[in-house]
C-alpha cells in the first residue's frame, strides 16, 4: 500500500527508522528524544501534489523518498560525552540519508524523561536538602517540583546542559493527588546537570515587596515557617471552596446526520470545499499541509513556529524565567489526549500520533488532535426592506483544535476553515499561572498578588505562526507578499476637493525584510498570486492577513531575553524560503544566548523575490556579507503577536481564556462570496423559551 | 402593578401619552416619529436601585415619575411650517412636563414614512424623468430608489430637509421582487424636499475609472444603454447562479432541560450570577441598563451610541456619502423580527418592543431582540502532568443580539456575557455593500469592481459604544478610569539589571480628555472604583477595556465628513456624566455641518472627576470659556471603532460577515477565577466520528 508523501509515519515505519539508527549507531548507549516524518523537500513535493489535485496520479508518478527524522542522543560511555544528533533515515532504502550531530554548545529540548530525573536528583541531594533547611514546613506538605527550563545564561556564565526547578509543596491532608501546590512556593531554585543528574547549585528567591530590592533576603538563622496560614488554591471539584452552580442547563450540539466532514486515509481531510493534509510534529503539534479550496492551493504549510514567555520580574535568578514552548518544550511532546464531551462538543473525529520513547519504541498516543464543526452565528444576511423578506445564512466552521501543557500551563490551539473561504488561527491562553512566593502583605511592582503569598509575576506570551503561501499556485514565485495602507489625504481642489477620500496604497515586499502593525493606516498584509488576476476585479488573486496589533517584546533589545527572541520585536517578518527553516527563534532555543538561525537572521540573509535581477544587482550589498548570502526566493510569512499578562487575581487559581485571533480572508480570490451556495435553511430543532414570569404589560 | 422605572413603555402608556401630546398639540396636524420611556433621572434612579439590590424595597420606596417621551412634528397647516419637538409626558400626572422644540436647523432621523415618500416623490417628478431620459433602460426593469441621508451640506449650501437617493433597476423577469437590484445602478442622485415631497435637483454620477477625472460625464445627446450585459448578483436560492451545497449536515443545539436564564416581568434577565434589564429605544436598539454580577453594579447602562459610514469617493456628491446609523437612522427603528432557527439556534426567548406609528399609535414590532446561551469552547483547563487528570470547564455565553437594516446593510449587534465575568460587545457587519456604475472594463483607485459595472466604493464604519460604569457602586464618585501601560524600561544595574523587567504604569484620569490606543504601550482602559479594594491583591476592584487598535477616521480634520464626527478620531473618550447625554456625534446628525453636543464638546467642558479643587483652581481655565462650564463629574467611557472596508470581490453580492470585539473583563474584581464552580461534567451527547477510509497503517 503506498502512502501519501505528507502521511504521518505508522508505527512500523518508525520501527524501521529505529533499527536502522541503533545499528548505525551501534557501540553507544542512545537516549531517543523525538521521531517524525521528515517532510519531503519541497520542490520535490510540489509535483507530486500537482499531478494529485489534476487527477494525474498514478503509480509511476514521481514520489519523493520517504523519509524518516530521528532525533536522539549519543552517548559515549567511556567519555561520559553526549552527542545530540539529528538522522534522517530513507526508508525505502533503509538507510541512514544524513546524520547532523549538533555542536555542545547547542540544547536539544527537554524531554518528559528529563523531567522525571529532575525531580529524583534534587530530593537526593545534600546541597537542595541544605537549602530547605531554611524553612520550615508543616508535616503533612510534600515537595513538588516542576523543572524549567533554564533560560538565557548571564554574560560568561558557562553552564552545562541544565534546568532550573521552581518548588512546590502540595498540601497532603486531602489525600487528593491532584490537591493544586501551585499556590505553595517555596522561594528557592535548584540548578540540575541533566547529564549527571546533579544539583549544581541551588538559588535563593526574593520574596519582597515594593520596598525592598532585587535581591533575595539573607539567609536567616532559624527556619522560617511556610505554609502556616495556606489558602487553597483549589480547581478539582471535590476541594472546591464553594458549591458548583447548579443552574447552568446543558447546551447539547448534536449532528443527527453526522459530520459535514470525511477523514481519508493518510489524514487528508474535506470538507465544504475545504481540503488539506494534517501533519502532527513533536515541536510543532498540529500542522495543516496543502491546504486547498475548491481544488485552488492556498498555503503549502501553515504551523505554530514559536511561543516564548519572557518574565519581567527583575529580580535574579527571575531575569532567566523565559521558556520556549516549541524549542525547548514542543507543542506535539506536550499534547493533551483531548476528551470527548469536554474539549470538544458535537460529532467528533480524533486524531491518534506516534511518538518516539527515550527507548527508540514508537508511542501511540491517543486523541492529541481533535476536529469537528461549529457553528458561530450568523455568516451573512440580507433583509429586503421592501418585501421584508430576510435571508440567513449561518457561519460554519470546521475547527482543528490541540491542546498543551507546559506543566503548570495550558494553550489550546485551533485552525478554524470556514464557510467563507476564511482561515482562522485562534490560541486560548488558560492553566495555571507561575507564581512565587511574596512575604504577607506585602505587594510588588512585578506582579500581583493573586491570593496571599502568592505573586503572579507580570509575563508576555510571544507567538510566531509561520505561513508558507501557495497562492493558487505552486509554481515557484507564483506567491508574493504585499503590504496594504490606507492613507489619509488632504484637502486639494483637484483630487480631494471635499477632503472625504484616502488612498488605498500597496506596495509588493521585494526583499526578505520585516513589517509592523500600523492600525493608523491599517496596514494589512496581502498573499497574492503574483501573475493570476481575479476575473471581476482585474486585481491579483489573494488573501489578507488581519491581526489585532499587540504589543511586541518588551525586554530591552539589549538584554538576553530579548537577544534570544528577535522574532518577537516585530508584527511580521518576510523571508525566502529555505528547505527546512521552520524556526522563528532558530532551531536551539534552549539556553540560546542568541536567536541563531531564526527570521532576523533570515532577513539579514537579504534575498529577494522578483526576477528583476538588476534591480537586485543596484541595492545588492547583502551577498558579500560573510556568510550570509541572498538569492531569489519564494517569500514566507511569519506573523507574530504576543499577550502581554499582567495577572488579574481573576486568573487564579486557573485562568478563564485569553482568545487571541489572527485572520487570513481571501481577497479577490473569489469572483463572488463563496458562502452564497451555503444553504438558508431554517434549524429545525431551535426551540423559544417564554418570559419565565407574567408580563408587565 | 407596580412597574419597574426602566421597564418598556407598555402599549396603555403610549397611547395616554399620545392622547396628551394631542390634546397639548391641538389644532396642528402631527406627524409622529418615534416615542419610548423617558428613562428616570440618575440621581432619582439611583436609590431606588439600591434599595432593590439591598432587598429594601417596599410599596413606600420613592419612584421617579415614570415618564415618556414622545418625538413629532409639528405642522403648521397655514405657514407649512414644520417643527420638529419633544415632549416629555409623566404618565402618573397625565401632563407634558417638557417640550423641546428644535431649532430649524436642526434635522430630526429619517422615519420610514420618509422613505415612502421618496420614491413616489421621484418618478412623478418631471426634473427626474428628465434625468432619466439620458438612460435607455431594458422594458423589463423597474426603478428602485434607496433613499440615503443627504451627508453633510457643502459649504455655503442651504438645503431645507431633503434626503438623497440611489437609484437602481430590478430586472423583473424572473417575476420575483427579491430579485437583487443593487448590482445595477443607475447614475444620477435626486434629492428631495421631504416637506415639499418636491425633487430639487438630480445629481449626476461619475461613472469612470483610473484615468477619468472627478467630475460626471457631459450629458450624451442620444440615450446611453444600460444593462445590456449585466450579470445577475441574487443572493436568494430560486435565483442563485450556482447549486446550493448539498453536503452541510444540520448542527442541531439543545437544551433538553431548558434554558438556564430566567427573564422575569419588567424585562429582568437573570443568568448565572448575571441580572440586566433590557432596554430598547428606537435610536439604540437593545441597551442594557443595571448590569450586575452577584448582585454587585458594574454597569449602570451600555449602549450603542453611534456609528457613522463615510464614503471616500471624492468625486461629488459622492463626499456628501456619509450616513449616521443612529442620528439618521435608527437601530430600534431598523431592527428586524428576528427568526427561530435563522438568526439564533438553541432555546431563544424574544422580546417584543413598541415602536410608534406617524399616527402616533403604538405598534407592536415582534421579536427584536433575541436571548439565548451559547457554548464557546474551552473556558479553563488544567491538566495536572503528574496525575493526567485534565478539568475542562466549558465558556458559557449569554447573547442578548439584534440585527439591523439600513437600507442596503445589516448589522448584527451583540452584547455577551460570560461565566467568567466578563461582556463582549460583538459587532458584525453583513449585507449588500453601497454600490455605485462604473464604466465596462475600468477599474477605480476609490474602490474595487466587485462584478461588471458595479464599483464597491472604499468607505470606514466608525462606532461609539457608551460605556456608563457602575464599578461596584452606584455612589457618585466611586467609579473612576485609569489608563494603564505596560511600559519599556532601560536596562540598568541597580533596578533591571538583565534588561527583562517593564513597568507597569497606571494613570487616573482626572480631567474629561480623549485618550487613543497605543499597542506599542499595551495601552489599557480601566473602569476603578475609587475606593475599594480587592480583599487579596490590595487593588482597586475594577474592570478593564481591551479593544483591538482599528484605523480611526481617515477624513482630512477639515473636511465635512470629520467635521460631522469628531467623535471618530480618538479610540477612547471620558467625559463628566450629563443627563441625558448619550450621543457621541451629538444629538442632531441628520444634514449636520459639525459635530455638536458630541463627546468633543463633552471634553471641552473640562470636566474633572475628583474632589480635589485646589488642583482643579490650579489648572482650570476651562470654566470661563463662555458657555463651557466645567464641574466635578462622574467619568463615562466612550470607546470608539472602525471597520475600514476596502471591498473585496468576496463581499459581492452579501458580504460575509466582519466580526468585532470588545472586551470588558474583570481585573481585580473578584477574588478567584470567577468561572471556578462552572461543573466540569462531561456533555453526554457528544459522539466520535470514525476515519471513514481505512486506516493507512
Amino acid at each position: 500500500m503506498v502512502v501519501h508523501p505528507l502521511s504521518p509515519l505508522t508505527k512500523a515505519e518508525l520501527e524501521r527508522a529505529r533499527d536502522v539508527v541503533k545499528l548505525q549507531e551501534a557501540g553507544h548507549t542512545l537516549f531517543f528524544r523525538s521521531g517524525c516524518l521528515q517532510e519531503p523537500v519541497k520542490s520535490e513535493l510540489v509535483p507530486f501534489l500537482q499531478a494529485e489535485h489534476e487527477g494525474r496520479l498514478t503509480d509511476d508518478t514521481p514520489r519523493p523518498p520517504r523519509l524518516a527524522l530521528l532525533q536522539y542522543d549519543v552517548i559515549h560511555a567511556a567519555s561520559k560525552s553526549v552527542q545530540y544528533t539529528q538522522s534522517i533515515i530513507d526508508l525505502g532504502l533503509g538507510k541512514q540519508v544524513e546524520r547532523r550531530v549538533a555542536s555542545p554548545q547547542r540544547q536539544a529540548s527537554i524531554s518528559l524523561k528529563e523531567f522525571g530525573i529532575f525531580q529524583d536528583a534534587c530530593v537526593n541531594s545534600p546541597v537542595f536538602k541544605d537549602a530547605m533547611a531554611e524553612f520550615a514546613i508543616p508535616e503533612h506538605f510534600v515537595i513538588a517540583i516542576d523543572p524549567w527550563p533554564y533560560g538565557g545564561p548571564d554574560p560568561g556564565e558557562d553552564v552545562p546542559r541544565v534546568m532550573q526547578g521552581l518548588v512546590f509543596a502540595r498540601d497532603t491532608s486531602s489525600k487528593n493527588p491532584d490537591s493544586n501546590y501551585y499556590g505553595n512556593h517555596i522561594p528557592i531554585a535548584p540548578v540540575v546537570d541533566l547529564a549527571t543528574g546533579e544539583v549544581i547549585r541551588v538559588d535563593r528567591l526574593a520574596t519582597g515587596g515594593e520596598e525592598d530590592g532585587i535581591d533575595a533576603h539573607p539567609r536567616q538563622a532559624a527556619p522560617k515557617p511556610l505554609f502556616e496560614n495556606v489558602k487553597p488554591a483549589e480547581y478539582i471539584e471535590e476541594l472546591l471552596d464553594r458549591p458548583l452552580r447548579t443552574d447552568m442547563k446543558p447546551i447539547n450540539i448534536t449532528q443527527p446526520e453526522g459530520a459535514s466532514f470525511t477523514v481519508h486515509t493518510d489524514n487528508l481531510v474535506e470538507w465544504q470545499k475545504w481540503r488539506f493534509r494534517l501533519g502532527f510534529t513533536p515541536r510543532e503539534g498540529a500542522v495543516l499541509h496543502d491546504l486547498c479550496y475548491d481544488n485552488r492551493p492556498i498555503l503549502y504549510r501553515l504551523s505554530y513556529s514559536e511561543l516564548t514567555v519572557p518574565y519581567a520580574d527583575p529580580r535574579p535568578p527571575f531575569h532567566r524565567k523565559q521558556a520556549f514552548d516549541l524549542g525547548d518544550g514542543g507543542f506535539g511532546l506536550s499534547a493533551n489526549n483531548l476528551e470527548l464531551g469536554c474539549d470538544c462538543l458535537g460529532a467528533i473525529h480524533y486524531f491518534d500520533n506516534f511518538l518516539v520513547e527515550p527507548s527508540g519504541d514508537p508511542k501511540l498516543v491517543k486523541a492529541t488532535v481533535c476536529l469537528h464543526e461549529q457553528d458561530n452565528g450568523i455568516g451573512w444576511k440580507h433583509t429586503n426592506y421592501r418585501t421584508k423578506r430576510a435571508v440567513v445564512a449561518r457561519h460554519r466552521e470546521l475547527v482543528v483544535q490541540c491542546a498543551v501543557t507546559m506543566a503548570n500551563y495550558v494553550y489550546v490551539f485551533a485552525y478554524k476553515l470556514d464557510t467563507a473561504g476564511g482561515v482562522t488561527i485562534e490560541t486560548r491562553a488558560t492553566g495555571i499561572m507561575s507564581v512565587v512566593a511574596i512575604d504577607a502583605g506585602k505587594t510588588s511592582r512585578y506582579g500581583n498578588v493573586v491570593a496571599p503569598g502568592v505573586l503572579a509575576q507580570n509575563h508576555q506570551h510571544m507567538f510566531a505562526i509561520r505561513i508558507d503561501p501557495a497562492i493558487d499556485s505552486y509554481a515557484d514565485g507564483q506567491s508574493r507578499v504585499v503590504v496594504e495602507e490606507s492613507v489619509p489625504v488632504r484637502q486639494d481642489p483637484a483630487t480631494n476637493p471635499f477632503g472625504n477620500y484616502y488612498e488605498v496604497r500597496k506596495k509588493t515586499v521585494e526583499r526578505a525584510c520585516w513589517v509592523d502593525a500600523e492600525p493608523k493606516l491599517n496596514r494589512v498584509i496581502r498573499l497574492e498570486n503574483a501573475t493570476k488576476k481575479n476575473d471581476v476585479s482585474g486585481r491579483n488573486v489573494g488573501y489578507k492577513l488581519t491581526a489585532p496589533a499587540t504589543q511586541l517584546l518588551l525586554a530591552d533589545e539589549e538584554s538576553r531575553q530579548a537577544r534570544r527572541a528577535r522574532f518577537a520585536q516585530h508584527h511580521a517578518w518576510v523571508t525566502g524560503y529555505r528547505e527546512g527553516e521552520l524556526w522563528a527563534a532558530g532551531e536551539f532555543t534552549n539556553q540560546s544566548l542568541e536567536e541563531t538561525g531564526g527570521v532576523y537572521d533570515m532577513v539579514k540573509r537579504d534575498d529577494w523575490f522578483s526576477g528583476d535581477a538588476d534591480r537586485h544587482g543596484a541595492n545588492g550589498d547583502a551577498a558579500s556579507d560573510g556568510d550570509v548570502k541572498g538569492r531569489l526566493s519564494s517569500p514566507v510569512l511569519w506573523a507574530v503577536f504576543g499577550l502581554t499578562h499582567n495577572p488579574r487575581v481573576e486568573d487564579w487559581p486557573v485562568m478563564p481564556v485569553e482568545i487571541h485571533h489572527l485572520n487570513l480572508r481571501p481577497a479577490d480570490f473569489f469572483t463572488s462570496n463563496p458562502a452564497l451556495d451555503v444553504p438558508t435553511t431554517r434549524n429545525q430543532t431551535s426551540v423559544t423559551v417564554a418570559c419565565c414570569s407574567s408580563d408587565g404589560e
